[in-house]
């Protein structure tokens, strides 16, 4: 079923000498096929043909472009089963959550290519000419968002469909008129692999330029730097962690000609609790909490990392119940080996500190590579004094902060850094009463949930899934919804243009029927 | 009337040692005025404020805040007479020049009083929840733009107004809610007195909190070094040359939080004539160009620094014609002898080149600080081999670029780097024939231009005035018009809010009756 070459363009190629395998953490054994690495000489092809396809692409009408996009959906739909099992196999999650995931990807695909059918995304802005001006005539203005170029997108390791090979940053490129090359995770190269033939048989099938998407396999870091560095490929999409996405940053800002680069880096997610709802509430908090820990073994960009509450028997006793809760539900196979290490090493550092205190602590299972999830508890103070107690544990952990009064509470909350979400659980009375509090945490996220638990991204035009540094590298974009596709475009303005020779969106009967600010003035209408 | 003292938010201050004067270009001697650079401890205390005030003015209501860039537009009309005075006796521009320059900056300063009182810049976005959606439950999700933090401004040396202390950065920053701490260019920081003085009356007549704004005088560099490596400063704005742009970038970058930094670097804002226009329109093309070419000394971010055109009679008869043009009009007063000073060198250093080819060349004038304007030709394949020729010349300048045919003027363009502007001179029937060259030099620029010239940046909603790298920092951003605020902003989402707690702009009922996106629609209705 698998062939373990890269995706040259159309072409399969496998010039390279170094192999590598996925490995099956359920198994605990390395997967059969051999993948080859990709050389420079083929990463510099691959861009090669990216460059030449955008010049091309760019150009295709949005019809067919939206069309592309949903051939790539029945192609991969049309190899689902085989998608399903390659995606356990290298990931030990279960069949319902590659599905899922599967389902996820599909959406998205499915919402950019109606986003292109509407059109409004390209912002048109038209201020026409005043001729008659004084002391100058006023010129004609149109504006619309343009594509930047080739992009490169890493894939991830925790969600091999939804923002991998064909995830949201490959849907949200495509659509915004950029060609792709996608830099495959090592840890899941075939269900990228397969994922990547989907996305080809789509390209010839609709007769998209060659080259406009390419898979890159590789199994160490070099082909990354090379494809950041390549001077053609114009923007870089990246989900991982910080010291890998600020690696990144630094190397696209170090280029001749630097280059956008949007990477979400993870965070801890904050969740005040305060004690009023807790009276109501205590138990059903806690069980949807220990859940929220420990969906998906805890691999989220969204689990809740950091939980903060005011000392009192309430929050005890939530304490105790999260802790029960937690225990009762059976560890998970983690995705690799190496992030199981990279868990157990983070968690057991930080509860080795002084201050921190082990609540629940559910032992090892016998079964190779499943998680074992915990929660630890520390002061106000000691939080507030030590800040590698914010760094992120990549698993199914929490770190419980108990202060001893509202006013160390703001305190926590106001050192921490920039995260994707921040959640409040409060009565409403609570909340009233706390405005600053949501100001204070508000100023830290990207997104601030009420009531609810942070795991779980909408997929829709409100969802900002970023946030300030280190949540990503650039707080102004969302990685997540149909915005996501103004990471890859550039407004251009035409100045006096002939209205023949202006894009549709911008011409003076709005062929596109599109929403466009017109002299100041949001309207359909014509010019 | 000039004091040469610090504005540390509302207060004045001068405990540095470092005094230094500006410089009267026209009568080529010092003005009078000492000015006292800014301690660290100054720097940093104005920093402090700034973050203290931003915490109080991001939640002021837009209406004050509209009111408040209203105010200082009063201030500055009041003081109008002395800021000519000043302006002119610092920069050697006429008063025509200070005056229409003053006017842009209040132009400015009202649009964007009138943005915040319409509001839809704040691009609300809501999707409703659905709590019977299978196989989860919808959340309620509702974003919009908010401030990034404090703000530094470079002042610009070539706009003392409407580039620099109440320019379009400030204005725009001040609009999005974010503080600005202004580093005040040296060669006019009597002016930057003067219009820090009416916005800290502004200030204190609309009772905005001390800190909201701060002017900071240096004639080194190391002064903006510590303003963009303060911690509590989250966005930068800079207009100058590639090398001082490119600085900030790097300093930007190499932060532990690395901030956003929108540095708009010029450009050689390419010029493309071809034959057919010529034969009808050669001298009042000429005529036109000459001007373009000389307005303000050359001094403006899109002066055309490179015209290229189809070697011809009709071509030679053109650069004959601009050649006359050119020195026809008088040499004017350059900026300051620095200024000058590059000029020459930069311009002899071209014209030294042996592929080149003076034809016209104003003989230096007897007055002090006055430019001598000049025009040089090259052959499209030495400019090809030669990228230092692609290099900004900032003064009055340009080099012809006489190509053999029409592929080897496509190869020329396909060459250049990122610019703000090109401009194509042609017929319609011209420019029909030649898509693919709009294409090209679309690819290449943030503003295109059909019969004009790339002088005179419109200030409204279709201006992109930026452009790909080194033309600015972030092509996905304009430094003119009223979508220079979306720099200082970011999007947060509210995921299941209690409607009295969400902020106007995203309240059910629509209280600022504002464009919104719901649930995919664009509407002004109510949820």
């Amino acid at each position: 079923m698998l062939h373990g070459k890269n995706y040259i363009g159309n072409s399969l190629s496998s010039k390279g000498k170094v192999i590598f395998k996925t490995f099956n953490p359920k198994l605990n054994q390395n997967n059969e096929c051999d993948f080859t690495e990709a050389t420079v000489d083929e990463v510099n092809k691959a861009a090669n043909l990216a460059y030449n396809a955008f010049l091309e692409y760019k150009n295709v009408d949005s019809e067919k472009k939206s069309n592309f996009l949903n051939i790539i959906v029945e192609q991969l739909l049309l190899i689902e089963d085989d998608i399903v099992k390659v995606y356990c196999s290298e990931t030990g999650l279960p069949e319902g959550r590659a599905k899922g995931e599967l389902g996820r990807t599909v959406g998205q695909l499915r919402a950019f290519s109606d986003l292109l059918k509407k059109g409004d995304w390209v912002n048109a802005s038209i201020d026409t000419a005043d001729l008659h001006r004084i002391p100058l005539p006023k010129p004609d203005l149109r504006k619309m968002s343009i594509p930047l170029g080739p992009v490169v997108v890493f894939g991830a390791s925790n969600f091999p469909l939804a923002y991998s090979t064909a995830g949201g940053d490959t849907a949200s490129a495509l659509a915004a008129g950029c060609s792709v090359i996608v830099k495959s995770h090592p840890m899941h190269a075939g269900t990228g692999e397969l994922v990547s033939s989907a996305i080809i048989e789509a390209v010839k099938i609709t007769g998209m330029p060659d080259g406009i998407f390419s898979n890159i396999n590789s199994s160490g870091i070099q082909t990354g730097i090379d494809l950041v560095n390549n001077h053609l490929v114009k923007a870089v999409g990246f989900t991982g962690s910080l010291n890998a996405g600020r690696s990144l940053l630094n190397l696209a800002n170090k280029r001749d000609e630097p280059i956008p680069i949007f990477a979400e880096m993870g965070s801890v997610n904050p969740v005040i609790i305060l004690p009023e709802i807790l009276q109501n509430d205590c138990d059903s908090i806690a069980a949807n909490y220990a859940k929220s820990i420990t969906l998906g073994s805890g691999q989220f960009c969204t689990n809740p990392g950091v939980i903060i509450g005011l000392k009192s028997d309430i929050f005890t006793q939530f304490v105790n119940s999260l802790s029960s809760s937690i225990l009762d539900i059976s560890p998970s196979c983690m995705l690799h080996p190496n992030i199981l290490k990279n868990f157990e090493k983070n968690k057991n550092k930080l509860i080795s500190s002084n201050s921190v205190k082990v609540v629940a602590d559910f032992k090892s299972s016998t079964k190779p590579n499943y998680s074992s999830q915990a929660l630890a508890l520390v002061g106000g103070l000691d939080f507030i004094n030590n800040r590698d107690l914010q760094e992120e544990i990549f698993g199914p952990f929490s770190l419980i902060v108990e202060c001893e009064d509202m006013q160390q509470l703001k305190s926590v909350v106001k050192q921490m850094s920039g995260q994707l979400t921040g959640t409040i659980l409060a009565s409403n009375n609570e909340m009233s009463l706390n405005k600053d509090l949501i100001d204070i945490l508000k100023e830290r996220v990207g997104r601030i949930i009420f009531n609810g638990v942070p795991t779980g991204v909408e997929v829709n035009a409100s969802m900002l899934h970023g946030g300030p540094y280190p949540a990503s590298t650039d707080s102004r974009f969302t990685a997540v919804g149909v915005k996501s596709i103004d990471r890859w475009v550039r407004p251009v303005s035409y100045q006096d243009f002939p209205n023949e020779l202006l894009p549709d969106s911008l011409q003076d009967n709005n062929p596109k029927n599109i929403l466009r600010l017109v002299d100041g003035i949001y309207t359909k209408n014509k010019i």
